[in-house]
């Protein structure tokens, strides 16, 4: 089955929304933790996270300002600080919730039920069901102006794991974090392969 | 297990990688398929692709000037085109193989066995294993100046996938699709929950 410019552009708007989200494949979920100046708390799910750089360690979000990220962006100018947190089975419906448009004096803690956890040194809240949770500190925000979203990339200050999830080489098993798709699809993940640093093979003798 | 600013800056530099690449979760995992002006075809893994718009399909990804990415990058620049081609179980081990650092003059479809597959409106080669694969046309490049990293940005021109996996509300299946974490972690999906479109809930009476 093949789309072409014209079939994309002649898709109804909700179809193509679908459409795109899905394209790129199974992609992280996280839930981004911010506080405003004046102290409201904020949840919001972001599935545009990214890896830019590991010394320091730098990660990128993206987010559009005419949607409910607009608390998250706000907040962040406000205060510099965000936290993510890993979204497992157990909690994702409440997750998902974290998407309404609730009002902007509604904490989204307080309206799933998800428990507020604050670390002295950091300003975002963090979530507490989540087993793998780091805070950032505004590094940059670029501007993407093809259609004026929003790169806003951060450096990780904080990490908080479970001591068992924590392997000496460096890696965090993540096995019970939730992938997702399109802004409604979510997967539990499996191990296929961890495989070694691939090196061109050697010219046959 | 807590890391601070400190601890993160402490660890040897191969530990913060891996660290750093687990931290975003399950990330996409596509194969990007270019070709140079003088017509040789590259493939390259790439887990930094995003979703950034509908109308048009707007997706982006990160490059780092100083890596195996190099040839893709300078291929987008002289054709302005490229292909994301989803990897599945059954060539994870080739599509991982394409992240070594072969010579310009090798084509990592002749030297991992993956088949070429060209379509003729577009530049940039098809990997024909993949089932979900769509091609871009460049949009804009934006630097990220926290760490010298690029952001490409391009519009979906062409999509691709198997009549069976297209639901028409939009959705594409990807449960074929791989997921990845760091540089060399494999996983497959499994759904576990699709919810509906989340709207505040009303006042309880």
């Amino acid at each position: 089955m093949i789309f072409d410019t014209t079939a994309i552009a002649a898709m109804d708007k909700l179809q193509r929304v679908q459409f795109a989200t899905t394209l790129p494949g199974p992609k992280p979920l996280c839930l981004v933790g911010t506080r405003s100046l004046a102290g409201r708390s904020n949840l919001a799910p972001f599935s545009s996270v990214t890896h830019l750089g590991s010394n320091p360690i730098l990660i990128g979000m993206v987010t559009r300002p005419d949607t409910v990220e607009r608390h998250t962006l706000r907040n962040i100018l406000e205060t510099q600080s965000w936290t993510l947190n890993h979204v497992t089975e157990e909690f994702v419906a409440q997750a998902h919730q974290c998407s309404a448009r609730y009002p902007e004096e509604t904490s989204e803690f307080e309206a799933t039920g998800l428990t507020e956890h604050h670390h002295p040194s950091i300003t975002a809240p963090f979530v507490l069901e989540s087993p793998i949770r780091f805070a950032l500190k505004l590094e940059e925000i670029i501007d993407i102006t093809s259609n004026n979203t929003k790169l806003v990339v951060g450096r990780v200050c904080f990490v908080e794991i479970p001591d068992e999830s924590y392997s000496p080489d460096g890696t965090v098993d993540i096995s019970r974090s939730l992938a997702s798709t399109a802004l409604d699809t979510y997967f539990s993940i499996q191990e296929v392969s961890r495989l070694p640093y691939a090196k061109p093979a050697p010219p046959t003798p």
